[in-house]
């Protein structure tokens, strides 16, 4: 069975494009373009629950994802993540059960590996002859192994002070890269820039091009198909937030196939105090985000300051009943390790930052004892090892040296 | 279907002993006990060929793995690992197919993860109260992530020069840890006096419990299980060799399950021409292994100079027509970029030496251009920034400041 791909559409006007050609943002308002399959179709070639058997990975269900070309899918084993039961933290919370769904194991250490190797997958197969992308990081790394699995070069573009694990991954990887002065945005002006006018160069940004999201999406069958029903929160660290819409997008699909009914876990977006657009506007009853003034933060894949999902994003917050809050790097790096100390987990700054906020939900009631939780950990900790070093060691514990300090 | 585990036997002697109390090393010669099964109970447990449903992860075959306790499986999701197959570095070969099988997609980002969740399940599940382990590095990451996993204290000792990567886990994971001057032997030295007589305490070192072995071996099966038979030359970067045993263990194993036939592949061991004893070993026609005078090598995990394991290494790299050979530093970092570039792997520096060795077979002619081949990466380049760091960048790019200059 194939791709049952149907058209793009605008998310602001509901406008239809075709997907033959390479697509970035709507003609019709600049906003994201949503990929929309014959759904129908899909059900009727899926039968009632075949995706129990279907073998693990993000291509398993190409009824629900848009045609590769000829040669397949772009893959490097991505979207093979556990969905770990972890108990401990489910009584140090106090609800009925928690799950924390690892995103680490995916190729580069992220989960953005999700989201590339489908737009990967699709701007090869849709004659892209270069790619690029801004980054704050991880996204660099995906991208940069993606075009290389592919064959296709690749330009990366990050902020200078990006986590040196980042720019180590895109070094080896990329054909070009870039560390510029400033943040995500500055990266992508600098790029958008330089390849002006060079023909079949293809932009991979969040939400500028429409697959990212259905890789992502992804994670949304995960948790239906691994927990066996849906639970009752989904808390997520939102950078660029397209996990959170991904999912959201996911819940619809997986109801028109008849794998859910309308009942929807509550979206949560964890963001720091120091950038939090969606927690502001959430909080304002605005259908944008507010940029912050000074973005500044140890959880680098939470430092986007003007997400292009923020619209998508305050509506899923809103649709489902969810909600937005900020955490502190303190509490992050406290949550951090007693997420070590308790399960045996590192979590990368963003999946930490996802479970300090899970404790403030329960403290302020938001969360309820018999309620069923998963968090995101959306990538490795080993890519944040200026992070870890912040973390307590334990005692009897010799002092440490960090990378470089050789050189120093 | 529960486990078939019968006893343990003396790799030496034959002697067996039973399993129901904590093992070390065989009473009977000081050597490495191995895990024997009733295979023919679990071949009609298994039937034909009930493991193609089964659902990934090194658990899934309790009848080949020793018995949890009651609670269980101590797991974080390890044993998922792809098998990619690699066209393109097929094609630099000259041979029939390659595969990689990236290791990197396990806990704490190695293959440790295997040998540590069954060896931690067993420790508990038998009354062990307080694990530790002299490390390389990432044996002691694995660790601590399972001990604490496991709900038990853990202390983990390794060289002083460790990967700051695998100090920052283990720091941020165990109980105790500490690094020491030298290497992983005087690690060992230094752990045994400190816990010497302290009830309850457990050494998880490298083939001084027989339940490592056990989960490294299931590679051996995923080999079988993920290409349909087995390839004609398995490579192997071989630092305490367990991989390389359990794998030829499992052969065995799958040889009396009736999933395969008496062929084997032929197993090589890669090292570092600064630390090989098993390559010197096999040129001198020794049971053991050689011990070099100067082992350094970036390649921190093949950094092991007397592995116990190195009788059973010689014999398996003997018994399957197998070979060992010795790469430089500047091998395998070449392999690292280039293998970065054509595929979209970044492989972790052994990885990498493992893919320098199958270019130097190649060019000899030890290996055909008809046959088919799998290299193994064993765990994630995330772990190696300062090898990272060594790899040529592309151009453009920007100088790099590395992690830890802020502080310089």
């Amino acid at each position: 069975m194939s791709s049952t791909l149907l058209h793009l559409e605008c998310s602001e006007t509901g406008r239809t494009f075709p997907w033959r050609q390479l697509a970035t943002v709507s003609p019709a308002s600049g906003r994201p373009l949503l990929a929309r399959y014959d759904l129908e179709r899909a059900k009727a070639a899926l039968g009632p629950a075949p995706w129990r058997e279907r073998a693990g990975g993000l291509w398993r269900f190409p009824e629900l994802l848009p045609p590769p070309g000829p040669t397949g899918p772009v893959t490097l084993g991505e979207g093979q993540t556990p969905m770990l039961a972890t108990e401990r933290l489910a009584r140090r919370l106090g609800v009925r059960a928690c799950w924390c769904k690892d995103e680490s194991f995916n190729p580069t250490g992220s989960f953005k590996a999700r989201g590339m190797s489908v737009a990967v997958t699709m701007a090869a197969a849709l004659g892209a002859r270069e790619l690029y992308v801004p980054t704050a990081g991880n996204a660099g790394g995906a991208l940069a192994a993606y075009a290389a699995r592919a064959g296709l070069p690749c330009a990366v573009a990050m902020p200078e002070d990006s986590p040196s694990a980042n720019r180590l991954e895109v070094r080896a990887l990329a054909t070009e890269c870039f560390e510029v002065p400033g943040l995500i945005g500055d990266a992508g002006r600098f790029l958008r820039e330089r390849y002006a006018g060079r023909e079949g160069v293809f932009d991979l940004s969040t939400l500028k091009e429409p697959y990212r999201l259905e890789g992502k999406k992804t994670m949304g069958y995960d948790l239906r198909i691994e927990l066996g029903d849906l639970p009752d929160v989904v808390v997520y660290p939102a950078g660029g937030g397209t996990g959170l819409i991904g999912m959201w997008k996911a819940f619809d699909e997986m109801q028109a196939l008849g794998w859910i009914d309308a009942r929807r876990p509550r979206l949560v977006a964890v963001q720091m105090k120091s950038c939090a657009p969606i927690v502001e506007g959430l909080l304002a009853g605005r259908e944008e985000g507010v940029p912050p003034t000074a973005p500044r933060t140890l959880a680098a894949g939470l430092r986007v300051p003007t997400p292009l999902g923020d619209r998508l994003m305050l509506r899923a917050l809103r649709a489902t009943g969810g909600t937005a809050l900020a955490v502190s790097d303190d509490e992050m790096l406290h949550a951090l390790r007693e997420v070590a100390r308790l399960e045996g987990l590192l979590l990368c700054p963003e999946g930490a930052a996802a479970w300090a906020g899970l404790l403030r939900l329960r403290e302020e009631g938001w969360l309820g004892s018999e309620e069923r939780v998963v968090f995101f950990n959306t990538g490795s900790a080993l890519k944040y090892p200026e992070v870890l070093a912040l973390v307590r060691p334990p005692d009897p514990c010799r002092p440490l040296r960090l990378v470089g300090d050789q050189e120093a």
